[in-house]
This record gives C-alpha cells, structure tokens and sequence, in this order.
C-alpha cells in the first residue's frame, strides 16, 4: 500500500460538479491499495492507519488523474503525408479524394493491412503515448467497412486491451462512410450493419459502443437512429460524429437516443445545445482536427455556460487529426477554444470518461483506479500556459509505474 | 572525418532560391571535418577521399540544418501562469496590467533577479531546446530597461554563448517598452538608450542588432528610426518589432532602414509587403505568439507569395509565447498559415540565419558549421504531418554530438 507524499498540487477531478471543478489539494498525499486509490487528501491528514507504509515523494510536483483520450481511430493501414502537402497548397479535398487520396485510401490501405501489421503499428502508438501520460484510450473501427476488416480492426483493439498497459475502449464505426462499392445501395450496406455487424459484434463481444458520423456526406439522422437503435437492442451504447461540416441537429439527436457524447460539433445550434445539457450528453471537442482542417473549433464556451460536460480527445486518424499528442489537444482547448486549464484537464479525465460510461476511472478518489500521472510542474495552469514536451515524469496505471522519465532527463 | 550514411532524406537549405526550395536529397551521405561540413550529397558519389572514413547510420531517418530560434526572450524573471488562466476567463489586458501584471510584472521580477539567477533559468531552457533539435538562439534583452538590468541581461546571453553548446545571437531591446518611471518623459528615456546604453553595449560587443518595438503602445517610428541610425553608427544592426497589433508601417520601415528583420507583421500592409520584398528584408512570423494571444497570425502565404523570406520562430517569452518549442512553431506555420513542410522548415533555418545576417550556419553545404539534426522520420513532410514528441533523435553542432535519444526511447 504505498504512499505518495510531497506533491505540489493533486488534481482529483471529481466526476460531479462544473467543467472547472478540478477538486485542488496543495501539498497532498496519494494512498492507493493493489489497483485502486484507497486515500487521498492533504499530507498532514494522512490517517494513522497509513502512516508506517512505505512512502515515495513526489518532489513538490503536480498528480493528476491518467489522462484519457476518448475518441481515437487508432488502428489504420499506411499514412497521408502526401495529402498534408497538397491541402496546404490549396487542392481541395474532393480532387484528392478524385487522385485516390482522402478516406478511401485509408479503408483500402487498412484492408490490405493484416491484423499483425495493424496491432504492431498501434501497439507502437500506444507505446509513445504512455509517455504523454495516456492511461485509457477509446479506439474506433470504421476503416475496414466490410465484416471482415471490421473485425480485424476491432480484434486489435481486443488484444491491445488484454496486452496493456492501457486500457482501451473499443468502438463500432461501420457507420464511418458508405463504402465505393455500394455507392449505389447504401440501403443495403445499412441492412448489413444492422443484420450482420451489429449482431456479430456483440456476440462476440468485441465494442461497447456503436458510433455514426452524420453528416451530408456519410449518414442521415434517420440513417443513424436506424442503426443506434438495432445496435441498442443488442446492447451496445451510441455515440455519435455530429454536427461537424454542417449542423444536421446532431447534437439534438444525441439527446434524443441518449447517447453517450456527441463528438464534434464545430457547427452545432443552440437548440441541440439545450438538448445536450438537458439530457447530461457528453460533448467531445476535437481541436487537433479542426486545426488540421483549418476550421473554427467547437465553441466550447456555449456549451460549458450551458451545463454541456465538455471533453477533449485527439480524433488521432491518418487524415484529419493524424496526432495522438492529447498534451497538445489540451493547450489548443486552452488557446483556441478559451478553456481554462483546468476545464481542459476535466475534459481529458472525469468527463472522458463520462463519454464512454466509465465510473471508475478519470478521477482519484478511493475505490477508483489508481491510474495517474505525476507532471513536471507546479500547477495545472502552469502546466497548460508553459507548453513544453518532456512534462510528463511518472505514468501509474491500476498501481502500476508504467512509464518513468530517467533521472537524467528531467529539467533542473 | 566522420561519415553519415544511410540518410533516407537530408535537406541541405541552401540560403538561395525560393521559400520552399529545401535541396532534398534522398538516401544521403554527409561528412564533416572538425567545425565544419566537409561534402554532402548521394551515398553513392562519396568520393574517394571519404570512402576509408569511419562511418556511422542515420537509419534511415531525416537529416536537417540545426533549427535557428531567431527571436527569443529567454533570459527573463518570474512566469504569468496566472495571466493565462485570466485571459482565458475574458479579464482585459488593461485590466490585468492594472493589477500589476502584464509586461511591468516581467520587468519587476528581471530586475529583482541576480545574473546568476537568470542564468540558471536560461541555461534550463537552452538544454532542454537541445532535444528540440535548436542548435542557435537569438536572445532579447528587453526587460531590464535600464543601464544595470539591461547589461545584466546581456552578460547572461554572453555567458551561455561562451559556454554553448548552443550558439547564442544577443539582440539589444532596450526599446521594448518605455519604463512607468520614463512615463512622463520618453524622450529622456530615449536619449538614455541613444546616449548611454548603445554606446556601451556596443563597446563592451554585447549585442550585434537593435531591436525597437515599434506599435502605439511602445515606440513610434519616428523614434525608431532615431534609435537604429544611432545604432547603425555604434554598429549595430537593425531589427523591428512590427505591425502586431497596428499597421504602422513597420515593414516598410524595417526595408527603409535596410534592417536584417522585421517581425510579427500580423497586420502588414501590401505597401509594407512590396518593400520588404524590394529590400530582402527577412519576416519572423511567430505563430505561437499569436495563438496564445488569440489572434490571425502574419499572412505568410501573401508575403510568401510577394517573394519575401519568411522565417519562423517561438518568440519565446512570458507573456504571449511562454514556450520555446520550435517543432510546435512549425507545426502552426503550417496548420495555421498554410506554409508547406518545406517552406517552414527553410523559415528554421536558412532564412532564420539570415534574420540576423549569419552565413555560417542554417544550411548543410561545404564550409558551413556542421549543425545538424536526425530525425526519426522518413521526410520533411512526414515531420510535421504527424506531430509527435521525441522526433529528435540526435542533435550536433560543429560536429559535436551533444544530446542524443537513448535507444530505449526510440520509437519501433
């Protein structure tokens, strides 16, 4: 049963209360037992109970909870770089998408992929993002499109899972766009979701959610209460792509099927916003992407003085977000968005965490997991306003130290 | 004479031709003497002379010149963490200098700071920029404004350029502001900085450039025009802080007094951009400055475009740019000013070296310092397409390796 001692602040972030509620502790303790947090609070307080365990300082720096990105398309086939270039330079998506480029040429790069190259690619991305303090990441199908390679996609997610350290929550995304080759019945690629992938996928038991991007170009709101409900009866949650080109009352339609989060929502109405709030929808805000496309972000200010649960994740894809540096998405929440560091920091733990219906993780209270980060700082602000690589000195997983910066890396 | 070989892409950035002309060479050799580059280009024309060399592998990663961080404030006392969080929040900058805090907090803390005291700090940026591949820094004085804390300023930048490894480039700026107790006679303050600190900074070669803020709230161009001609007979260089929040006709300004570089330029005139161009004149675009400040960055593309060399810097400093993350500066020229991979990357290095009139360094041709950086990528487009910590694998300067990634970090 170890102790913490010694650390400058410790944010819990409770899952209750506002998006700045970030539950501060100067100069405080961390107790945890096998997996979970058995104790928190301030130093002077730790109960008598603990007070001949061993004990680890900290060394006056900050704890938060394991950072966790809720909206990953994590395993896909090849890269585009190329595409990074050309859209700088002023092509448009559709020409690139006419060359060949665009999501198509992930989906055929994917299929062609085999489950073995596809874990080996994500498991090296799940390495590096340890050391950015990633304890828990959401990942996606949606870019094999066919029952096979959907179910590849997804048994990756299944083995990085049972592999660790992190843990991962798998996502159904066949709903991503209709595939080339049925462009011309996209009724029947629905019926295919509906009446093979959603059943097989539940039955073996391999995503607790289904998500749909609605959107001119991929799903209609009709499409995707089709398809959400079918994937409710066979007990997968809804998630939804919404509102992100074009506002479709994708927000609205989260509320209605009481979906998890609506993810998104760059262009979302203020009616879907009042749907949200009152129906305790997560939003989750996607910076890194809307960067990448040259688009205004989320407006997350709306939302959070609306009572909108706001959370911050990567959207880590090949094509419009391909970073999985979720640090990063956190101080583009902070600059761009005007979230203050701790509500950007609620947004990547308590509220991530609400966004897939996990209730015990994202925070470091007892009986939680002990999943945390110890930062290379004093605060949170500081954290957030001094951007710098390397802040990130010890990731915990379930009790467990999983990644460390060596001592000869740390600043002085 | 070492040997470089297995170098997948090396982009030489030679000084001449255009913004996006890099020299990229693919399955490259480079070999050095000492200092200095010895022979760069296909593995397979190695000459003769080489071919008995000790060689080492690049792996197959990238190649770059050094990256050149050609504005910065390093030496500075105290953070603004708590600014940030206010001006998240919508607290005015008026308002906030009305509490004390703002530049004047800067100034008050440098000026309470002892040289060794700056000097410690400054040396913890300096290492930790090593692993961001940064091999030369320009250094601002600034926050001092007097004889005693502009020197003490300057002493610090001499220090670190003695001690390097990084090479340091000292600006005097002392024209940062005008100081509260000048308030009521800036002209007095200004024959101080005419009168008095020129002549001794440039005696004592503690600066080769002057620096003059020139905006409404700082100096007019008319004064700056009074500063750098005396400057210019002290022998120092000039260089302007232009067009950031006003358009005052600084580049303009900054091509009429054949200044190195004129930076910020977010609100620059056609007029100013025709001049600059005519007169060769360097634009330092610092996007995170205006990220953190919420602004539209410099139209790099239209100056770009208008045949003007633009580089790309943090403008690392307290208040609007507290990071010194060059990788991160790239990635915004790109994302967020549309620049290419490559035409940021010349904005790093040969055209950074140009702000400030250096042609030793910034590119990787014979006689040039043997600055240079590995990458754990494949191409230049690749490194700024999917942003990542740790892309650094290996930083030298005059053919000194001095940081280097230990194996177990590297990616697989």
């Amino acid at each position: 049963m170890p102790v913490l001692t010694d650390i400058a602040t410790l944010a819990t972030c409770p899952p209750e209360g506002g998006q700045g509620e970030i539950g501060l502790i100067e100069n405080a303790a961390l107790v945890w037992e096998g997996e979970e947090v058995a104790w928190v609070g301030s130093e002077v307080d730790v109960p008598e109970a603990y007070a001949a365990m061993p004990r680890e300082s900290a060394e006056g720096r900050t704890v938060i909870p394991g950072l966790i990105d809720c909206h990953t398309h994590l395993a896909f086939g090849g890269w585009r770089a190329g595409e990074f270039e050309q859209k700088l330079l002023g092509t448009p998506y559709l020409e690139i998408a006419r060359q060949g480029g665009g999501i198509a040429s992930t989906v055929k790069a994917t299929r062609a992929a085999s489950e073995t190259e596809l874990h080996g690619r994500a498991r090296g991305f799940l390495d590096e993002m340890l050391c950015l303090g990633v304890t828990t990441v959401e990942c996606k199908s949606g870019y094999g499109l066919n029952m096979e390679d959907e179910l590849k996609q997804l048994r990756v997610y299944r083995q990085l899972a049972e592999e660790g350290p992190q843990r991962v929550e798998s996502t159904f995304l066949g709903a991503h766009v209709v595939p080339s080759e049925f462009k011309d019945d996209r009724a029947a690629y629905i019926r295919l979701l509906t009446d093979e992938l959603i059943p097989q996928i539940a039955g073996e038991g391999l995503a607790h959610f289904c998500d749909v991007f609605v959107e001119d170009t991929a799903y209609s709101p009709d499409e995707a209460r089709t398809i959400l409900n079918v994937a409710a009866t066979h007990g997968l949650g809804a998630k939804l792509h919404a509102d992100q080109i074009t506002d479709l009352g994708g927000g609205a339609l989260a509320a209605e099927l009481n979906a998890a989060s609506a993810d998104h929502l760059e262009c979302i109405s203020e009616e879907s916003i009042a749907a949200m709030a009152k129906a305790g929808t997560v939003a989750v805000s996607l910076p890194l992407a809307t960067l990448y496309l040259g688009q205004e972000p989320m407006p997350a200010r709306r939302l959070i003085d609306a009572g909108v649960p706001v959370a911050v994740a990567t959207d880590f894809n090949p094509g419009s977000a391909p970073s999985y540096d979720l640090h990063l998405a956190l101080w583009l929440a902070c600059t761009r968005q005007r979230m203050t560091p701790a509500e950007a920091l609620k947004g990547a733990t308590a509220y991530a965490a609400k966004a897939f219906l996990r209730n015990d993780i994202g925070s470091l209270q007892p009986v939680m997991k002990a999943d945390f980060v110890v930062l290379d700082t004093t605060n949170i602000n500081h954290w957030l306003y001094h951007f710098r690589p390397g802040t990130v000195v010890r990731t915990v997983i379930g009790g467990e130290t999983v990644w460390a910066q060596s001592p000869s890396q740390l600043s002085s």
